[in-house]
């Protein structure tokens, strides 16, 4: 997507041809900083230190992580040294994991000397892939805002969003921003409510600085406010990713989706759900019940970040010295909620018939 | 209330008997500052910059302003400047307006000698009987929490607040929180979970301030949380204030109150609102189509106030420079979302008949 008027992605391969560029999106908004990983540590502390963020792109990091690693010490101990540390950096990321032991098994069963060239190959492909999944979920989810479009007359279609689903998650597109980004390239006018999404932000500081950099029309509001505009008529659809989806539909998200998809029920606005269908966990059913929920580190809640009259970034405390805090991170959408999961492969119902019928081998491996 | 084991109302007479003190709400919940004003101008700045806030207190500020105007000049010129100094503070606070009519005529119908006492009189009693109304409000809702406490065996009532409907708000003991402080005080174990309340946080800063120090156990979290927390039964009831109830029950708040109201519905959560009878609008009936929301200044989303780590209080910008916000103030709960009112005369269903059978006067007077 674009930056300053210049398409971007989130990784990238140095001009020198082995170093990896990246965006630090502990600085954004405010700062647009880029920068060069040379060697398998940075690459760790990227991920860590979450300058990359959002599943997808930690996966591409985590194998260009393991790239950068073979093309310093293509042997066996050291790709088993890149790959302990870098499956240490985000211990819950499972597709971390998934990437990094298929590179490792893959590149291990080469002679040392086409290592190097194949697992930059391989994180090319990561990459590719993810930004191919992407943009078909762009591609079927277009429909939807066309149609919205054109039952209004051309008026701008209002999309409500939550947390950051876009392409700072990804590698390219985003989720839930995907069909955004190609109804607005359509030339199909789109506004875009953007829930701030606390304790982190990731709404205002990531997903606004997105739309404005793309140009697309956008509103930034505290996630209080969409039950008000939603009542109000102001919303015509919420569009929203997902961390992981049941096999029958339930989507757990970012914290404060589920309220959102209340008032949306109450207010019969649709609320689409974008998701690549490997977040869909088939061996769960019921989301609520099933679905751990974690709880991150209080400070989340009582501080916050931003920037300073003279432009320095700077952490400030919200809450009283004697009061605890305590943070979800995530929480529950039943199916029912729901009105679409747009995949990769369609739209589906939030339905374990409908999701089986798009993924019949996806069931048939769980099973 | 308690403020480091000390008993506080939010305005009183200074030891010199003439001069107001009041607390600095600006700087809570980092500093604990109580300024002394000494005239009309003093008394004005307190209200416009916001050092006291909530309509009970505004009222009462205002009337101790005429207190210090008519204790340097009770002449008729001297009250009728004053009037219009104050009036001007809160443009659309309807109480303070009311509070500075009556008081205006009342003291002009008085020798001017005999002005200075009866302003002075007239201001306790405004505060006196904020305070009266709140405690009734405090106890006509205890047997509500105690009802939850005795089912639970004694386990502590979780209860879920939204804003600051405290007695930082009031004079002193608060609507939502009035019933809070009573069960604490009578060895009722409750817990509060506090929303921050973005944007202006006056959960995190003010109510939470308000329960450190009066000693109730409690946990601030982010408005996103109530949705999931009260899908995991870990919230018995909410209590929320309330700026404006229809005739028929329908409640305006602070923005993100109805969000709760459907996960409170949703999850089968009983949800209660807290009001003095004077914020019940006779003359309306239907709150989402009839209530004004007025939208605030967008720096209110964009910038938030909190303190640096060297202690000194700080604005730190939150969006990128690019994007607009805007900044809805209140929604509108439904009366058929809301489980019960507590008024200082008693507990009634949020129905047109059950309102005016308790204030059948109130409803001849605006028919």
């Amino acid at each position: 997507m674009q930056v300053n008027g210049e398409p971007r992605r989130t990784i990238w391969l140095n001009d020198n041809g082995w170093a990896v560029d990246i965006i630090d999106q502990t600085k954004l908004p405010h700062q647009f900083t880029i920068v060069t990983l040379t060697n398998v540590s940075e690459a760790a502390h990227a991920i860590r230190a979450m300058l990359v963020r959002g599943a997808p792109l930690i996966g591409a990091a985590a194998s260009y992580g393991m790239a950068l690693a073979a093309h310093r010490d293509p042997s066996d101990s050291g790709l088993a040294a890149a790959h302990e540390h870098l499956a240490g950096t985000r211990p819950t990321a499972t597709n971390l994991r998934w990437a990094l032991d298929r590179m490792r098994t893959t590149l291990g069963a080469l002679p040392e000397k086409e290592r190097r060239q194949a697992a930059y190959d391989m994180a090319a492909a990561v990459a590719e892939e993810d930004v191919e999944i992407n943009s078909n979920i762009g591609r079927n989810g277009l429909p939807i805002i066309a149609a919205i479009s054109e039952a209004k007359g051309g008026e701008p279609v209002n999309i409500l969003t939550h947390c950051n689903a876009g392409w700072l998650a990804t590698v390219d597109w985003g989720t839930a921003t995907a069909p955004i980004y190609m109804a607005h390239d359509a030339g199909i006018p789109v506004h875009v409510w953007v829930d701030e999404t606390r304790p982190r932000n990731q709404g205002a500081y990531l997903t606004a600085w997105e739309l404005a950099n793309h140009g697309v029309p956008h509103t930034v509001i505290v996630d209080n406010a969409g039950g008000h505009i939603m009542q109000h008529r102001l919303v015509d659809m919420c569009l929203v990713g997902t961390d992981r989806t049941t096999a029958t539909g339930d989507v757990c998200n970012k914290i404060g989706t589920y309220l959102k998809a209340l008032a949306a029920r109450d207010n019969r606005v649709p609320f689409y759900v974008s998701l690549p269908s490997p977040t869909i966990d088939f061996s769960i059913s019921d989301g609520v019940a099933q679905v751990p929920i974690e709880q991150r580190a209080p400070e989340e809640v009582t501080h916050i970040q931003g920037k300073l009259e003279n432009g320095d970034i700077a952490s400030v405390q919200l809450t009283p010295d004697d009061s605890p805090a305590a943070n979800y991170a995530f929480d529950v959408t039943p199916a029912h909620m729901v009105t679409g999961l747009i995949t990769e492969r369609g739209v589906c119902e939030a339905s374990r018939a409908a999701i089986a019928e798009l993924f019949p081998e996806r069931v048939q491996q769980s099973a």
